[in-house]
């Protein structure tokens, strides 16, 4: 399974391609920030923020897209442009005919520290091992992305087994 | 001038275009309300509001989208979706190469009703009277469209003429 993990944001958004199985080694396929310039016009950020996701998709071809879930309360001032941001990588990856799960940030700290309020060297520093990287990908908007993948390849995984055990006992 | 005012919302998205220019009377050209269903997923409702203003786009041909201004201070519960849905309009405007304004709902109800805090009873009323409709549009969504696309009708043509003054004056 290979997936795009989006960490959205106007000003940095986190992207990264992971690709992997539950229980099998991950394998980092790209991960890099795109950004928009904080002076432009909206409609223009979105606009190219839209435009760097949709070159990713069509280059990197993922399975399944997961996408950071924003939640009000958090930070006033920012969650605007995240929320765009979010609504933006949503868009671009259902018109590409590719599914589209949320996680929440607490699931994705659980998943690759074991504690859902991991801080954020934490998350870059199992980010950094479980990807078998020679240096931690900065910024942490960058790792972020790779660690969304990364709790979806799992997540993903955890979900088909327990499928597939139902499976089993149901047709026993 | 052509506008569409898109009242964003993922439940219920208000449409509205109307032409004309200040000074000069306003003609309603198509007015409506986008609907999404609440229990269809995130992915699939944007797209499918994304595909519906495309076609408004398309169809109507405005010189100019004018979207209401999402502030996170509002409804928490909701601000989520209305941020999304205001993100896919600017970004289809965008796309097609149609310029993009935002105006704050007070802005709005200002220049309709003379009052920045008139109550959505009012807004439709005035909203029917200078569009000379025989009906009040419904529901309210639909409504705050066609004030939004006055609003930048009249904002519009007022920064125009506020412009060729200094223009007069320079050149003087």
């Amino acid at each position: 399974m290979r997936v795009l993990g989006v960490d959205p944001g106007l000003t940095r958004c986190g992207l990264g391609v992971v690709e992997g199985a539950a229980g099998r080694k991950l394998t980092p396929i790209a991960y890099d920030v795109a950004r928009t310039p904080a002076g432009d016009d909206i409609a223009l950020r979105l606009l190219a923020l839209e435009r760097e996701i949709e070159q990713w998709i069509r280059t990197h071809k993922p399975d399944v897209v997961a996408v950071e879930r924003v939640f009000a309360q958090h930070n006033v001032r920012t969650v605007m442009g995240t929320a765009q941001a979010a609504a933006v990588a949503i868009t671009s990856a259902a018109r590409a005919g590719l599914p589209v799960v949320l996680h929440t940030p607490s699931e994705v700290k659980a998943a690759v520290t074991g504690n859902g309020r991991a801080d954020k060297p934490q998350v870059t520093a199992m980010v950094t091992r479980l990807l078998g990287l020679d240096t931690a990908p900065k910024p942490a908007d960058t790792a972020d992305a790779l660690a969304l993948a990364i709790c979806h390849v799992w997540r993903g995984g955890m979900q088909q087994r327990l499928q597939e055990a139902r499976m089993k006992v149901v047709s026993a």
